[in-house]
């Protein structure tokens, strides 16, 4: 860890708390807030002890800042399309002191192999942008709409250019619409990716899940496990302890 | 519905009370007794009002009986490799006054699409053989370990004719381990049966599911449906209410 410093905000920008441990981060409502979604995929994934790990669609950088919690060696990355986030991203770092551990890339995931070279990474994560693409012109300033929606990057490239970038016996994991889970898992054996992990998020317990926490290693066995359901809410709109856990990182993963 | 009949018993037989309706079956433990799985498929599968339905390795025809209870209109009809299994299937029909509502069929599954035409099926059912092909010999008075392992028909066999006997739009629903949840959903698609509802069973809230209900339909589109987890036990050894329900025939199904 480098020192922690005090970096600019813009506009409607503003630090809120991570929760966990002391991290803070830059966010916009009218720009990019990071979700629920980013935080369970982020204690979600096996995060490798040592070795290199790379977020997709890294948006403010939210899943590589809290995944430096779970282990003090490996070498975190994130990839960003947009210039606006990903300038929020380096800020995250800089004022978080975590400069040593996270380097921030703006540009293309579908570039990504001939910029990173293939077979680098033990550790591939994403919070893709789950929505279809949107019909007619989307502004080149909709952040939102280029974050949510599959307008420059589609499942089938992330699965494709991830399964590139993997060492064998790397890990891909993913949170996505429960609804899409067949598109995952037919798309990562398509591309040498074995499914071995998988979690549902349900709103309550007798409710169907909304979110699916998929993890495949490339070239794995098949040999599936799926994890017992990950709850949210308990009656009326409190959080379930778990969810607590995994929000205050006492919990260090859902593995 | 006819008249019930008497029928004989052989060697180890006994009747059970199928608890749903006034249904009873011959069954026995040397040779073949229905599990849970088939009850819940039973229940789980979206029987058509009126239509045709087969079940492979119907065994000793637990799941049509069960599923003549949710429609007085469609014909059912089940197929048995083992003749010791079929007969005893033959006679449970028998014994309940169903000849007019399902024929039994002794075969083998494989020569299904000659022997019933292709496109014939609204519904195709199966509780198949969970475990892998044992090595070595295994005799052919072992009924159990026929009907158990992948020996004489396998995941892709089911797939396979069973997206052929299917008319399009018809569905075809399994139960299997949830270990085996990608092969299931991978073989459907290569056999233009699109997933399309999904539910996992639960010993307890807390574990990692058994077992996986999949429905999937011949040339649907994608877009999953997951239902709430299935979950057995209460607390200790008590079945939970759904699971009384769906026994005694009182939730129609679980759909």
């Amino acid at each position: 860890m480098t020192e922690k410093q005090q970096v600019p905000l813009y506009d409607t920008e503003r630090i809120d708390d991570l929760l966990t441990y002391e991290l803070k981060i830059i966010q916009s409502h009218e720009v990019f807030c990071f979700s629920m979604d980013a935080v369970l995929l982020a204690r979600f994934a096996q995060v490798p002890k040592r070795g290199k790990v790379l977020d997709f669609c890294t948006g403010n950088g939210v899943i590589p800042m809290l995944m430096t919690t779970r282990t003090p060696f490996a070498e975190f990355e994130g990839i960003e399309l947009q210039e606006r986030l990903f300038h929020m991203a380096e800020r995250n770092v800089i004022m978080n002191g975590l400069e040593t551990r996270i380097t921030m890339h703006h540009g293309d995931v579908r570039e990504a192999v001939e910029r990173f070279g293939d077979s680098q990474y033990d550790l591939i994560t994403c919070n893709p942008p789950y929505m279809p693409p949107i019909t007619g012109e989307v502004s080149k300033n909709d952040h939102r709409a280029i974050a949510r929606h599959e307008i420059h990057l589609t499942l089938d490239d992330v699965l494709r250019v991830g399964s590139k970038l993997l060492k064998n016996g790397g890990k891909l994991a993913l949170v996505h619409r429960a609804t899409r889970l067949i598109d995952i898992v037919t798309g990562m054996r398509k591309y040498g990716i074995e499914p071995k992990r998988m979690r549902f998020v349900h709103s309550r317990q007798d409710s169907e899940p909304n979110m699916v926490l998929v993890e495949g290693m490339r070239g794995g066995k098949p040999e599936l496990r799926i994890q017992p359901p990950l709850i949210v809410y308990k009656q009326g709109e409190e959080y379930c302890d778990e969810l607590y856990e995994i929000y205050y990182g006492k919990r260090d993963s859902l593995t």
